[in-house]
């Protein structure tokens, strides 16, 4: 391990059975947590060519369990994650009444962006906890699977994420993309559509780092005959308008009635109809745009959405009544202080914004309160009034003192007004294909 | 930790209270191996200006105790060690009769270089393990110490060189100078001599990366106020005849005696004449040269050196009569293949052939066997005729097929042979004042 960190940090290359030869040690303890941080730090700092990031791809694919379904149809979506995402929940029952069979190993949410897995967790009874064996079958038979993180799929990335998070590592294109692949390749897609998000709220400021990620990202698929395709998208304003556990699961059944709002709407029908070509059901994007649209006027991904609820054990009465879910009873309105065009927003602190209200974690073992949020009125370019609502806060009672410093640092740090007139951003900015 | 590690990553400055508080809580096990692990090959890979090494320096110094002499004459030498260096013997006994106290603390050998404390401990009942207070008292009243590691001084550059040997961050100029230093500056030392080598044999192979070495330990000498200056030497062959504990101390006897081998002798005058000057207690280099040389020859440093030997418990027997030290009993002569000129020695590997023959240490808990070695007949430049000794081996006879192993090494990876003249190396290449 010496030598190869010692090789590491003089620039050289890794061989794929030195890095496999690695992976496979730390993962059985063999190797210290000192000597993996001190490579994390070197590659992170000298990189490493596609093939070595291939290589310690293959590794953490093996780590674990890897599924392999022999059906080109198995495409699965990944978000780098922003603030409001929830288009994992629209997207993929469209795709799923598409004919894709999309097979999907969610997260939990820490630090600014949220988690898929917490967020379908307000559906009482709904089980993310299945086994490998279990998320199989489902798949095979019905089409369209949704669990959390297992350690039988890609354990070495699990570990060696947890190392990264604490030694300033994590900022590192082909370990950001070894940790994504490894997790794809080994729950069987066969096709990826990735939704790299630039911006504010998301993990890549600047659209040309998110261009990079999406690169190394399809270059490792191709390495490994996975069909992928890349969308980067504006990450400077929530997606939609609620952001928050309960408050997400409920504009994502709006947007699967139809009703939703426009970026949400758009951006997850776009992913699924990139799915749907990349499993070769439909031949064009302009068509499978116009199908994947239809299933939403149509009601069948709503339809497709409450049977996976039922599937997997969940009650669909509150995607049925989705009133029925619980929002915290008080709501205080933050407005427009004065009058002016909205120029940005510090999207990633309405994140830790969120967090303040109990909404998000700090912490692993951060108890979520699912029930808080924030629905946001305005969006960059929006004419304002002096008292123009911007943002309801979803709040208890007894939270008060929160939520007055939530909107003081709102209008002080995440909010900034413009005197004349803002372009509203596109919100795919570029298709990447290779 | 992390947003240091992270700012460092950038290649941003860390302040002076941001290492100091990095040093004290990764001494007091508070701040794990990993992070400081990928904290060191952060600053390996973008580096520490001049402010910051000295931080760190700062830092390691109090990490423990410091002595403070307020005595001009406190002068100590520091080498960065090579194959067959025992030059500390002989030029410590001569800076002390030239006025100078010299507080040496020394090292154990590991890997290819040997150590001055393991020497020194052929000389039965010679302690090394002295107590500070106990340094502290024979340096102020005799004016010659020489004792071994002790964790009283600078114990987070044990911490740290421990991680670092571990984590392939050896070879960083800060972190090197912050070692070194950190030491130095503890023990008391006002000025300090630099024998930093460059060659085949050293730690540093290029020339250029002694120099910034050597300027780098000379500016954080000046902001701690010590006076301090460096000779670049050649280690591309070794300094003497002798390599091996036994053979080093009965050579550095006979050079004590002023029948030395040349190249000891003049590095070991050079040094001990530098000391003398920094210590002001001689005005011009020419003269303190002469007057090193002239305890040589008048026997009064060989006398200090026995005092030395006494004072510390030694038997001063074997030094007067070093003939009664024990060499191992089996001599093995490496002849020349051929007739030509020594064009080069593979330095270090003369001291990984002893490492074979039990007379270095592979790792720290190597028990050594002193009484092995080898006597070089040959330096680069040398004319051979074939059959000329150019290596004898000193070993035990059961050591037949270790033996074979090290001379067939030695034709091999070791010795290079030109068929035209060779010039032979200046040992003294360069002297860094600034």
């Amino acid at each position: 391990m010496f030598k190869l960190i010692d090789a590491k940090k003089r620039g050289q290359k890794l061989s794929a059975e030195a890095i496999k030869w690695m992976i496979a040690e730390y993962t059985a303890k063999k190797i210290p947590d000192y000597q993996l941080a001190a490579m994390l730090m070197a590659i992170t700092l000298k990189g490493m060519d596609a093939q070595e990031t291939a290589a310690i791809t293959d590794a953490m694919v093996y780590s674990g369990r890897a599924l392999k379904f022999n059906d080109k149809t198995v495409v699965d979506k990944h978000s780098t994650g922003g603030i409001g995402d929830k288009a994992s929940f629209i997207l993929a029952p469209i795709a799923a009444c598409l004919g894709v069979k999309v097979p999907m190993i969610a997260g939990r949410g820490l630090g600014h962006t949220g988690g898929t897995v917490d967020k379908i967790e307000c559906v009482p009874g709904f089980r993310t906890n299945l086994s490998l064996d279990d998320f199989s079958s489902q798949l095979k038979d019905k089409g369209l699977v949704l669990m959390g993180q297992t350690p039988e799929i890609a354990p070495a990335d699990g570990l060696i994420y947890a190392l990264r998070d604490v030694t300033a590592t994590i900022d590192c294109i082909p370990l950001i993309t070894a940790s994504i692949m490894s997790k794809k390749l080994a729950e069987g897609a066969e096709g990826i559509v990735f939704d790299i998000k630039h911006g504010s709220g998301a993990f890549m400021r600047e659209k040309k780092d998110a261009r990079i990620l999406a690169k190394s990202l399809i270059a490792t698929g191709k390495r490994f005959k996975r069909q992928a395709i890349a969308l980067l998208t504006d990450m400077n304003q929530p997606l939609g308008q609620e952001v928050g556990h309960v408050l997400e699961i409920q504009e994502s059944i709006l947007t699967l009635q139809g009703k939703g709002p426009k970026d949400l709407t758009d951006l997850s029908v776009e992913l699924a109809a990139h799915m749907a070509v990349l499993a070769g059901k439909i031949k064009t994007i302009a068509e499978a745009r116009k199908k994947a649209l239809a299933t939403l006027h149509d009601g069948s991904a709503l339809n497709k959405f409450i049977e996976l609820i039922e599937w997997q054990g969940g009650d669909s009465k509150v995607i049925k009544h989705p009133e029925l879910l619980p929002v915290a009873p008080v709501k205080t309105v933050i407005r427009a202080p004065k009058n002016g065009y909205v120029k940005s927003f510090a999207n990633d602190q309405i994140g830790y914004l969120l967090i303040e209200l109990g909404g998000g974690r700090k912490t692993k073992a951060d108890v979520l309160d699912l029930s808080v949020g924030f629905t946001m009125h305005a969006r960059i370019g929006s004419k304002l009034k002096k008292g123009d609502a911007i943002m309801t806060i979803h709040h208890h009672a007894h939270q008060k003192d929160i939520v007055k410093e939530v909107e003081s640092r709102f209008l002080k740090e995440v909010l900034a007004l413009s005197a004349s007139a803002v372009r509203a951003p596109k919100l795919i900015t570029e298709i990447v294909r290779a």
